[in-house]
């Protein structure tokens, strides 16, 4: 273990991220709103702290390996979610406890958008944009981690796309081939947070609100400015603004990547991992139409609105409202729920267990079936014309259990700390899925649980955001041995 | 297809059904309880249409076939199922409504143990006699095609078993094959019966109740005489004779047959499963009485008898109560659910998706672990010493992947019949997993739910006790063509 290049690479992160609090700090500035201390506060901390990481071992230049890859990637998202939460701590205007801040920051920066705060509308414009700006700084480094280290890391079948990935280089050392595709897919992610903020300005939003939604839209965070969230616009316009843009920010940003330098959309409908998760979201969106259309729940305009509206935010991960979904009738909450364990693609900034694994285990179950009928008979298991080595096929399928069961033992837990079990089935599913909203006591807010529950969310949103096995692995003791 | 030769097995499987009402039919003479004429009619009817199935293919012998293996032993849980429900709609005390009928039986046959029926303290016992005369033959049924049929077949990983198991042929032909195993196994289970029913007669029981008891503890089926289920009797030592024969019952046949030829428990110490799933039932146990005590819901005592015997009762899928364990703090009661869902060992009488598999998860998923940190090891996935075929691993995912995707989709056609989430959830993990008593509306009975929800309940029992697979590939095309 070279533990001093991670710790220079930390120290680097803390650096950079010190410097983004200068956006809301100049919105205070402006603003004059009380919140310039808390920022400047959490600035020099932060920096201080990033400093002192990266000073003691800037010359430390050894290459990357596979395994410093799980540190860096869980440091990220834990010691960046703590430091983040310190300008919510800082800020009076919230009275936050620590760990509530600690909460706000990672599900933040896990693009989760679950919250501990309720009258955002009333919050000092700097908080606010904050809490946006986390979520696409989550965002974008979800998408650098899950194109450019996952695949070599081989988390969770992820080896596939190793050989897909944009970049000039191919071979195992991590650092050119991160600065590359990093640059390449910041600029994809830029470009399409520019025109989402230009098309909610132009529909009626304030251009604050515009600019704060478009970074929660393209990260698929689902933060809002308001506390009635989406539904504060009373736009049906904004809706259906807003939900192409989930759809489009749910898919791999390696192949929007790969579009944009050929200037042709030919290879959306060559993938079938979007293929396949535009066919399940077809299914979830009609599904939810017609049975708020069946059940008489909402006027048909509304239903087919609100219904295609709330689908998308939910099976994507993005956690919008319009509605108190949690209340809509039968099984469409619980349903929308399910969907969410899929999530977006591999790649893009959605949460869940990703379509291309859903879709794989899909697959595998239809070659099971055949397999029964004809014994003898050698099937393959194929992703568009390439066979799927045996490895990927394993750790896809390792990932589902490991998954269902971090599930089910977070789901106990947060049962033992007294929650009911609608409340602990829902969270766990908001959290682990990088969802958000729940139902039950979680519906609308995390408030109102305890420290201990609130702390176990934390770690399942860390879980779900770093594909579960980047961190676990970190906790047996075979990765920190040599 | 030859289908004269599985109707030939209908008609005779029918006929020899039939012949069993005959011991109820005895009760119902020597206590002239009002129940004669159902079960005479009940019996007349089943045999002539066993007669009819059998007459006209009665000199059809061509060998069985693979595809043969999954449409009889789906015929013998769907037709017995029916036949089965006769007379319990034809006895005027029960009051049951066809549907509910059928309901009673499948859960029955399939050793499920989910009752519609209330008073069965006051019921004729002719009846009480023949409901668990149901389990008891759905146990040895069960036994039988999972030890000699479904290895063939190659159900979820069951090819594993295709070499160890007991009689002499080991080639395609299913039907030498099949009647000296069952043969075999038949001895084990009734020796197992008679056993549990002398400990329960030697520890108080009447000798109906002790016999009726037997057949649905070695059943691992859970239906009872009383309403009160095993608490009627205000017995510790009742309780634990029962926890003894239900984990007996959950271990595999084959090995119980093993080593009673063997006469050394040998046998035991070397299966990797059963050790698997004692490991995995002691800390359901721990779990459980500890938690039962630290929240002084019971006494120690208490605690420690019925917290044993309820673990044991629920994990393994009988579903015997005393408590109510539904109304258990905290965590207890849904943790319980969830060590259903792995239930017994392959080979046993006890449901869910059985020790083994979940076994070959929880290696493949430490496997891959290890393989994460060292990318370029070869590492095997070993049961015992014996190397596991990469088919039976990803038969053994695809089992597990289609059980969670039946479970999900059971639970929203459950919802949608206007039941809520708690109650859905644990009806159709008590009735998938062949389990029994649910939460919710239906802890104690399901007599309170609609018709559809009960039919949609006996398809999950269905599918459950057939494996999942057994019963999908029906529905395929591909399955009938040829
Ligand atoms: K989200
Ligand atoms: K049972």
């Amino acid at each position: 273990m070279h533990l001093s290049v991670s710790l220079r690479i930390l120290g680097i992160l803390l650096m950079l991220f010190s410097s983004t609090l200068l956006l809301p700090l100049v919105i205070a500035v402006l603003e004059d709103d009380n919140t310039i201390t808390g920022f400047l506060t959490a600035l020099s901390i932060t920096f201080i702290s990033g400093l002192a990481c990266w000073l003691p071992v800037r010359n430390a230049r050894h290459e990357l390996r596979i395994r410093d890859g799980f540190l860096i990637t869980s440091l990220f998202w834990t010691v960046l979610g703590v430091f983040g939460a310190l300008p919510l701590a800082l800020t009076d205007a919230l009275n936050l406890t620590p760990a509530e801040a600690i909460f706000e920051s990672i599900s933040g920066l896990t693009t989760t958008g679950a919250t501990v705060i309720s009258g955002l509308d009333a919050l000092p414009q700097s908080i606010l944009f904050y809490r946006q700006l986390l979520q696409w700084l989550g965002g974008i480094g979800i998408i650098v981690v899950a194109v450019a280290v996952l695949p070599m890391l081989g988390i969770g079948g992820m080896q596939l796309y190793k050989a897909e990935t944009p970049g000039p280089s191919k071979d195992n050392k991590l650092t050119p081939r991160i600065t590359e595709t990093a640059k390449a897919l910041f600029v994809v992610y830029l470009a399409l947070t520019v025109c989402c903020a230009l098309a909610y300005w132009a529909a009626g939003m304030s251009g604050f609100d515009a600019v704060c939604h478009a970074f929660s839209t393209v990260a698929i965070g689902g933060f809002s400015t308001h506390d009635a969230s989406m539904g504060y616009f009373e736009s049906n316009t904004i809706l259906l603004i807003c939900s192409l843009f989930m759809v489009v920010s749910a898919v791999n940003f390696g192949l929007h990547f790969t579009v944009w330098r050929a200037r042709t959309a030919k290879a959306y409908r060559r993938d079938s991992e979007t293929r396949f998760f535009l066919s399940a979201l077809l299914v979830c969106i009609a599904v939810t139409c017609s049975y708020l259309i069946l059940t008489d729940t909402l006027a048909p305009t509304d239903a087919v609105v609100h219904g295609l509206f709330q689908a998308i935010s939910i099976s994507t991960t993005t956690g919008f409202t319009t509605q108190d979904f949690a209340g809509w009738p039968g099984f469409l909450p619980v349903m929308l729920l399910i969907f969410a364990f899929m999530g977006g693609c591999v790649g893009s900034t959605g949460g869940g267990m990703k379509a291309m694994r859903v879709m794989l285990v899909f697959k595998q179950a239809v070659r099971e079936l055949k397999q029964l009928i004809h014994p003898h008979a050698i099937i393959p298991l194929k992703v568009g014309k390439r066979r799927v080595e045996a490895s990927v096929v394993s750790a896809v399928w390792s990932f589902f259990a490991v998954y269902m069961l971090a599930f089910v033992t977070i789901m106990l837990a947060l049962m033992a700390t007294g929650l009911d079990f609608t409340t602990s089935f829902s969270a766990v599913a908001a959290s682990l899925n990088n969802l958000g909203p729940g139902l039950g006591q979680v519906a609308a807010n995390y408030s109102g649980i305890s420290e201990l529950a609130k702390a176990i969310l934390c770690f399942a949103m860390l879980l779900g955001r770093l594909e579960v096995f980047t961190l676990l692995v970190l906790f047996t003791p075979m990765f920190w041995r040599l």
